[in-house]
């Protein structure tokens, strides 16, 4: 099931539905009863599919199996970092190339939305958490990562978080395809296969000491190929099962 | 004026209200209409006076007016962390000595909750965007920011930023003490006069390149003097013209 919020033209208050073919069926707000209105999935302005979370990210977390690791140079547990709620940017959305870098580079990744409060959860269960799955872009001001005393500048900028296009609630997370293109060309292509800690391993990490809730976003890190990006540049990234968010810089 | 975010007892919904005497007039939400209930101050439990904000913190920020810095070491501009909104703690509420860390320390903070949506406002305008101040506790496990990719785990666990007593909206916030007391000893004490940047500067910096919004709250930085805590200090931070805010670790 895909969960959608979106804007109708010439309304501004988001709503939550479900995407049926060409068409979203409104629900009650996130995960709510239907109202009985439908829209054509081509007449409305998709939004990020998360309201006002914390988000939170893993740094180095894919391994290429063309040139494997070295055990002992794998990280031994996730390396986190924030991302703060203004960055989120909706599908389609324009990036602005702030003034402050001269370094803005893309990561595709997987997110996970979290679909009830999480705490002191065990790997095991920490699936049964997750309301559902969207693709995100984690941009980054690089130079900025350099000389700042933590990445806030860097990776939570306004616009610095695309999301979308909707929630994907039936994923195997741990077995799709993750494609980036820039302009077109493939520069990232990866399964979540390949993932150092996979998501149960995250969200269980996390919530040993950070308590999750739903609505919460987990971006769970990016495979090799990320790179820099120019005024112009279009952003694609594509998961297998849930679909395409698309970013152009201006 | 001092706006009280509480709970009656028995209850479960946080209630907003204005501090009179020893009494809560409650409001129709933050800032919003008298309701006509009155609950006594001493039969309430205060919670921390935000909800679910983002949380931006600057690392130095106070000179020792006994030890001038020289001017070339003071930074050029404010070094940023973020604290997610799950590190919230209320007045009162107790700190867990969390198991992952050894070196659980505090830092006293002015707390500054914005009003409004802020976005690339001039230093001369910014406290126009201000609702008011209160008190904040920058929990930092300082073990894990020296091992981690970042400060996540070093200042975002649960309970890492008590809040409160309460925001007060009427303070002049460059020129009032802060004092923190460990088990009622005095460990630091500064006027915010000795800030290197002031709150004006700190609101227009950030919204150079992250929208704040109503109810986000930013900590200003903490004067000399913080240091370690053990299991069972009180911890008081206490700034004049607020109040103080108390947090037993246990």
């Amino acid at each position: 099931m895909k969960l959608v919020r979106f804007v109708v033209s010439g309304e501004e208050r988001p709503l939550w539905g479900v995407l049926e073919g060409d068409s979203i069926r409104v629900t009650d707000g996130l995960g709510g009863d239907f109202t009985g209105d439908r829209f054509p999935l081509a007449k409305v302005s998709l939004k990020a599919p998360a309201e006002a979370p914390k988000i939170v990210c893993v740094g180095k977390n894919y391994v290429d199996p063309a040139k494997p690791t070295p055990a002992d140079e794998l990280p031994k547990e996730p390396g986190l970092f924030l991302k703060a709620a203004n960055a989120l940017a909706d599908p389609e959305q324009s990036l602005p190339y702030p003034s402050f870098t001269k370094e803005l580079a893309f990561e595709g990744e997987l997110a996970v939305v979290i679909g009830r409060t999480m705490k002191k959860v065990r790997e095991s269960d920490a699936l049964d958490y997750v309301l559902g799955y969207s693709c995100a872009i984690d941009i980054t001001a690089k130079d900025c990562q350099k000389t700042d005393l933590q990445w806030v500048r860097a990776k939570s900028a306004d616009c610095f978080c695309p999301l979308g296009p909707w929630i994907e609630t039936d994923l195997s997370p741990q077995n799709v395809m993750l494609r980036t293109r820039i302009n077109g060309e493939v520069r990232q292509e990866s399964s979540t296969a390949h993932m150092i800690f996979p998501v149960a391993f995250i969200l269980s990490y996390i919530s040993s000491f950070m308590t999750l809730l739903s609505g919460d976003v987990v971006l769970t890190g990016t495979p090799k190929g990320a790179g820099p990006l120019q005024r112009g540049d279009v952003i694609e990234v594509s998961i297998e099962g849930i679909g395409t968010l698309k970013t152009p810089v201006v």
